[in-house]
């Protein structure tokens, strides 16, 4: 087992009757506000208002960036951070979703930085400071909210890319489920899946030493399949909308990875995906993660799947664990393609195999992608044909 | 569902290569160190010279408190006040189980008041400032390395009395597993029924909406019931030490509670146990949480204990709920007193009925002990008496 340090210092505040603690959250870093958000639908749903009213309550001066897109653009980041130093902005505060919260995140970092954001990404130039940023959710998906990593596109050169750096971490988040009642049930069943394939990243590995992380991840992964429908059919149920908030930031905030220094492996094939066709990331990992299990399933692997299927899904522990694993893959894609309603194939979402070569080839950086196994750009290709 | 806020900025260092962390963790806080711990086992395994070593080299000044005994007293938190103020500390370093870092976090509160440190505990004064903490764990119980609540013995007034103030959260946390390989077998017992009664006095309660954290719990209490035996048996087993050492952290870090506001039924029992026996903590939990929950098994509780026999013990979910729930106490007895080998009576470690009505009608301070089922100073002796 390997050594490792938990440090995840962000303050959540969840519920419904949260957001009184707003202003005095906010005023702890200063009087100049940027809020930062999509595409009005917090406004539709009358966050905004609410925001707004304590923002004024705490006597603070409130800036604003809108139209923060879904897969958020690196010019959106330069936009926001040259607002930032324009308006000597003291603290950021994302209203949104991973989208809005992860672009927020390379806002503040890139206030710091005299040139293009995207250098940030790329590594060209190091984070050295971030303004201090407060979040409050309105999707249960991404995991931003309390983890350190922001995913951000470049659609003029087509990448996706993602970074992760302790200065990115919020200093505080609110999760009202409520805020999540108006989530579609595309959008729910998308941000469900999302949250399965975090925690799969982690949870497919062959080191079986921290026992205690495998069961609460299998706790997390029954947590989404139990609510997950729930959502979709009332979607204003507190207690399920509420399961899948807080499920949404432990698949992702660290914790479940004890130090396994896991490489993931469907996130950095679905992120070329949605590079080249802006799909919904978590539509892409549903799509993707069955497919990926079906590859990597093999004699040295099985006996994982074994442990997946018996815990997760409840299949008798009697049978032969390559039957086991086949069926933990079956429910697993039953799960997302028929309770969730997600489509099954890249076909059936308009991706034909044009730019699998491209994509697979980015996707492993020209070597091998490592990972639960590690996947050359050949069986890249492969898994995006099955993906077919 | 209630809201709750989550803030647990301790930074833990876990593994057994995290020493070399320790000089500049305790730098950022000063130069000053007063290092708190108990009877010597730390000399004996070598840890304390490691440690000095460590000081030695991040140019601090060292400072020491012995002698801290198990089940803390409030003299010797005072003698540290003393200390502190004395020699003007900047940091304290507590090195050792959960009593060491209850009285290390006291002596951090009283540094800061000039009265007796007992009235810190009976509220008589309100803490107001504390010292900053850093912790080296060496035993796996009390999860006191990350959370803010300290549990402190006056053997003059024969009082136990716990108290929580955010204040006394420690800064950092080192968790080494191979520091607990010399924890013998009696100890690591006794631990091991702490952590399981952290969680179930957490998990038993008829709020069932926050499905997410019942199955945290139910794996942070199948760990306990994998490792316990393998630890006892192998005690410098790795994988064990460590499952056990992250469980007992977040057994009682405030995590698995997510907004119950759950009153606790059998550590208030067992705190007059021990203000009076000085038994060991985790012997008194054990010996009483059987018995607590046969006292608390009726047709309306008995879901929770189905819920429990199931999904911890894997008992057979098409029997009657009532012998799942019963069964589900006999599996826990069974752990405790034979898997463990902890006694299972008061009689066996000379605890007799005397003490019985003083000591139920302190812990329900002659009222009611809230919790999943109220009890009052009758019920607690009956509860008592069972355990004879």
């Amino acid at each position: 087992m390997n050594d490792f340090i938990y440090d995840i210092p962000v303050k959540v505040f969840f519920g419904k009757n949260q957001l009184g603690n707003l202003g005095p959250e906010l005023k702890k870093y200063g009087k100049r506000v940027l809020m930062t958000y999509g595409g009005g639908s917090i406004k539709r749903i009358g966050l905004y208002d609410k925001v707004v009213a304590e923002i004024k309550k705490a006597g603070l001066e409130l800036f604003e960036l809108s139209g923060i897109e879904p897969n958020p653009r690196v010019t959106s980041v330069n936009k926001g951070a040259k607002i930032c130093r324009a308006e000597k902005i003291d603290v950021l505060l994302a209203v949104g979703g991973g989208s809005t919260i992860d672009a927020t995140k390379f806002i503040g970092a890139a206030t710091y930085y005299d040139g293009d954001a995207w250098d940030l990404l790329t590594a060209k130039a190091p984070i050295t400071n971030c303004l201090p940023i407060v979040t409050i959710l309105t999707l249960a998906a991404t995991g931003s909210e309390m983890d350190p990593v922001g995913v951000i596109s470049n659609m003029e050169t087509k990448d996706k890319l993602g970074f992760m750096h302790p200065l990115l971490l919020p200093k505080a988040s609110f999760l009202d489920p409520t805020n999540t009642f108006t989530v579609s049930a595309y959008q729910t069943a998308c941000g469900s899946a999302d949250i399965i394939s975090h925690i799969l990243e982690e949870y497919f590995n062959m080191n079986r030493d921290l026992y205690m992380l495998d069961c609460v991840m299998e706790g997390l992964i029954k947590t989404v399949i139990k609510y997950a429908p729930v959502a979709i059919n009332e979607p204003d149920n507190y207690e399920a909308r509420a399961n899948l908030m807080w499920t949404s930031s432990w698949a992702i905030n660290g914790f479940i990875n004890g130090g396994k220094n896991q490489a993931w492996s469907c996130h950095p094939m679905e992120h070329e995906l949605s590079a080249i066709y802006d799909i919904t990331h978590g539509l892409g990992l549903a799509i993707l993660t069955p497919r990926w299990m079906e590859y990597t399933l093999d004699d040295t692997t099985v006996s994982k799947f074994y442990q997946f299927g018996c815990n997760v899904f409840d299949i008798d522990k009697n049978m032969e664990p390559m039957t086991v694993a086949k069926k933990s893959i079956e429910k697993l894609s039953d799960f997302f393609f028929n309770t969730l309603g997600l489509k099954k194939t890249f076909t059936e979402i308009g991706i034909d195999d044009t730019n699998f070569s491209t994509m697979a080839k980015k996707a492993c950086m020209g070597g091998v992608l490592p990972g639960f196994k590690p996947l050359n750009q050949q069986d890249i290709e492969n898994i995006f044909n099955m993906c077919l």
